[in-house]
């Protein structure tokens, strides 16, 4: 009974259309090309290289497409087990037709040619939002993207910000910045004319999002202009910053957008706890990992700082689910956002799911965004989503509470839709 | 067939009558006067306001019972999901007699008038405390309580120390120590006589307990009293104490009252992981946050070095449970307490309390308490910690290892019940 | 009905035979002589000792096998709840035939004369493996040990090198050094040259791991040779090391050991998170703790060094799991290695193998190991495990991604029994 509770629910949920949050789609070319692009998505390199695939047979420069899923397939076997590969199994039974338990070496070249006979075809990309139900799909944008030539009412621009924080220093990031915002950046004032300029730019076009990736050991806290201002000319002058000064600036620069986004009113996306190139000889995008050992306690001093400014927080470790939940019940500016890449299975987002549920305020929970980079992956991993929601909601809510199945699947619709709305506003 | 397996055990469990062992109870007004003393729970005020009502508005000076009640409701709408929402709703439902699922803008007044009509009543002290089939309350007494006016040995005593621990260089502690004990604390002997004296008098009333809320970064030591009076000469002489001379001070009280507890023979219960005013602009009782960064190791010398001292151990931080059945597990006196604060929601309490019964002995663990302000709150809270321990009991004991339904209730009576007279012993 | 198939899956796992990829067995004297070898295995000891025993009733010196069993039986009411005494259950009826719940002051001599006769009989080892199922035992050895006068087909050797990282300064670790190397190990050369000499006679002898365990706080990385030398001459001449200068040699060891692992293509074990010692006045094995601020971040270096080396992890702390995961899916070297001592229990084995199962490529799993001392454990056990076992692949793969009963026994002989072979090679 609770089965096919569970499957009603599913089936409401399912239903339901949405704008999906955070992706890293890019809108001039959003659906798959070849099944490359599929099996070209860093859980399957990195999985398949974890398991054994040299990484220089996966990247190996010059790559056809096709040849690029030859070198993949063989590292299947091992992580079938993987709720990534069942991604990848929805995938090509439901859009690609693909009825096999298993990709082999004896079956990929048809299932290649299936897809492509799919991916190619007119309006392709039509369909797969269609049959995802997507209503509109946030972007991640480096700050100097020009963000024409796409619908950004349905590609919604969103500023992305680690260049700005963690690379200021570097001349590519200066280039940029000089090149975007037709300012130096040699003296704070600069820099800072250079960021309002930024946020008008993307403001115009639409974004309703200012998002970055922090690493575990960040803690923000303001700056004053005084220390900055050196640091700016020993850049002007060629001067490599030592570690301890750009970890200055970089709180520095963090700050003047969290400033920015109080004036812009627009919420900064905060994905907190991620290490870059712990594994530097991984696979591309397959090398970064996190760190336990956090606390949102660093970022107490920007929530109280900045009441108007509502921050999504999206923690990496399962570990600090707990604090978020705790910031988000009596902080009114920090909202509970989606499961994050390695917390983004099942194991991780039932209990943390649960905990959310049962002591934030349903309005302040973005449930889910996909991260994805190709439209394909938003029917799955939204769908392994709502699965695990209408376990959680039959479990807690309908048996363990005694609601009607309509309050539940209402509060689904809160976290899964309207909260997006709700959150990031249209202009 | 479980759920009705579960529901056998949750009818017997809910049958049982237990003493309450950690509340902060007043016991000269012990159940709620209005409706204002219940949605005043600091649960509800910081859920609303961090869902969007302004702290001004909740706090605002001279507001009527009446008034403040109007000005949480519209905060409720959004927290429905919440479990806290769920206790209120009991509430309301059996003990007001109030059957609408929520509480809104029109029918809110109807539930104020039915509730003051039942808490106005005589008689509602007595049978709030039928109803919850309580036999006992433990208190949460500053150390100048008087501890006259009540029956203490219904309302228990505990000598709560945080602001000896944390507070004995403020003025206005010093003088409400000098009043208490007729020492005035300026060497360590007469520290040491007033604090003896604290205990003297506590249990010449019945006290049970001494206890004490700490934050995440405290690890007890001893402290050489030579180290402690030119401190206390400092603070003689008004001068104020650097935070490192405070911590010194700190840790040199907390292990005192160690020591009293040993020469008492009374249990010393550790609240352990609150960081205080993490978000100070937070409604009442609304500020606190933790950090997960503790860990139990912490308070490894202190176990050592009170063997005969029992320490029943809450953690804030689900991410401590484990250390904690670890410790409970290899040190005889170290007892699991309750599920506290942010950790009271069966998100947690269901992990929580499954590694407890698989890994502590069983009378080594302190159920629950309700840590509650209002009499009303013991029903719906112990309802919520019963219903897991029924779900807990019949899947890992009853099913799981196929213990007899009698054998599971004895083992959820152990912990519910028999544990607080065992750990807490009358004299 | 999903019982029925937790049960049908449980059958399966049951009935496969297995090496034991760690175990502390002496193979000398593998099974049990008496009782007083069950209820002495620490977990009885120290849960019996935390529940009120006296560490020197359990302990006194002198005392025969029936007395000591007689001094633990007063402590086991106290532990029934707890999964270990489930194991003691279970040995009990299923070897012993002894029928009754409880071992009680009035029984415990009747099952002592019945467990006498079925540990004395002759071919009892043999018959316990055959119940067991066991088809290899892997063992822990000092590095001195001869590895002579017992099967090392069966009973596998593996090398125990604790004592070469964090005792080589003392005088007995370097005795038995020299005796086992006939090397001084004054200068770093001769250390070396011991070290291999160790690695030789363990291969010559089928070893197939080498294993460590390590404190939390430890963080590999290299050392030059130069930063060792006066540190080995300090030793030479009898001056102590500083506790600085032993973390030193600590490292500089710990990465010979890594060497002569890539060298030998041998694993290397890695037990990470215990804290010795931290409760001194428990009794023997039952002192040991954790604590949970640990990341395998500290491990980032070591594995980028050795990318040829398997590095098969355990954490004690549940809450390093996600971590460990996180590197398994990513780290081509690092294998999630079973659930070890205070995460062996459901509470964690569960959540922990559903994290496991659903994002490690299943190739790189090592689903248990039974850490016994003696041969009876292994059965209830490795029960336990495959209960749990049972019930996700149940849960997450028959009922919630469709697979067949026959793939997912599969999956569960693949981390159970295969990967085993698979990532410890014979030679």
């Amino acid at each position: 009974m609770t089965q096919s509770l569970v499957q009603r629910l599913q089936a409401e949920l399912d239903a339901m259309w949405l704008v999906d949050p955070h992706t890293h789609i890019n809108p001039h070319s959003a659906p798959s090309q070849t099944l490359a692009d599929i099996l070209g998505y860093h859980y399957y390199t990195e999985l398949a290289h974890a398991a054994g695939i040299p990484r220089e047979r996966i990247e190996e420069p010059g790559l056809s497409p096709r040849e690029k899923v030859g070198r993949i397939v063989p590292g299947l076997a091992a992580i079938e087990n993987t709720v990534q590969y069942s991604w990848l199994r929805e995938i090509c039974r439901d859009f690609f037709g693909f009825q096999e338990d298993r990709i082999t070496a004896t079956n990929w070249e048809r299932l290649y040619d299936q897809s492509l006979a799919v991916l190619s075809a007119p309006g392709w990309e039509r369909e797969v939002l269609q049959r995802s139900r997507l209503s509109g799909v946030f972007l991640t944008n480096d700050f100097d993207d020009p963000l024409t030539g796409f619908d950004t009412a349905f590609y919604i621009p969103c500023l992305r910000t680690d260049d700005l924080v963690f690379r200021l220093w570097q001349p590519e990031t200066r280039e940029r910045f000089q090149k975007a915002t037709a300012e130096e950046a040699w003296e704070v004032t600069s820099l800072r004319r250079g960021l309002a300029e930024l946020f008008r730019h993307f403001l115009a076009h639409g974004a309703r999002a200012c998002a970055i990736s922090l690493p575990p050991g960040f803690t923000p806290s303001p700056v004053a202009d005084a220390v900055v201002e050196p640091l700016l000319g020993a850049v002007r002058h060629g001067r490599a910053l030592s570690t301890a000064e750009q970890g200055v600036l970089s709180k520095f620069v963090f700050w003047c957008l969290a400033q920015e986004c109080a004036q812009a009113r627009l919420p900064f996306d905060l994905m907190i706890g991620v290490n870059r190139r712990v594994y530097p000889a991984g696979v591309y995008q397959g090398q970064d990992l996190f760190d336990s050992r956090c606390s949102l306690l660093q970022y107490g001093e920007l929530f109280n700082a900045f009441p108007q400014v509502t921050f999504p927080i999206s923690v990496l470790a399962h570990g600090l689910n707990q604090e978020l939940v705790s910031y988000a019940w009596i902080f009114p500016n920090v909202v509970t956002s989606s499961h994050w890449w390695y917390s983004n299975i099942p194991a991780y987002i039932e209990p943390d799911l649960r905990a959310r549920l049962q002591a934030v305020p349903q309005t302040k929970q973005i449930g889910y965004y996909s991260d994805m980079y190709k439209l394909e992956f938003a029917k799955p991993k939204f769908g392994m989503f709502r699965k695990v929601l209408a376990k959680v909601l039959a479990e807690d809510f309908v048996v363990g509470r005694g609601w009607s199945e309509t309050q539940a699947v209402g509060l689904g619709r809160t976290i899964l839709c309207d909260n997006t709305e709700r959150i990031f506003p249209k202009r």
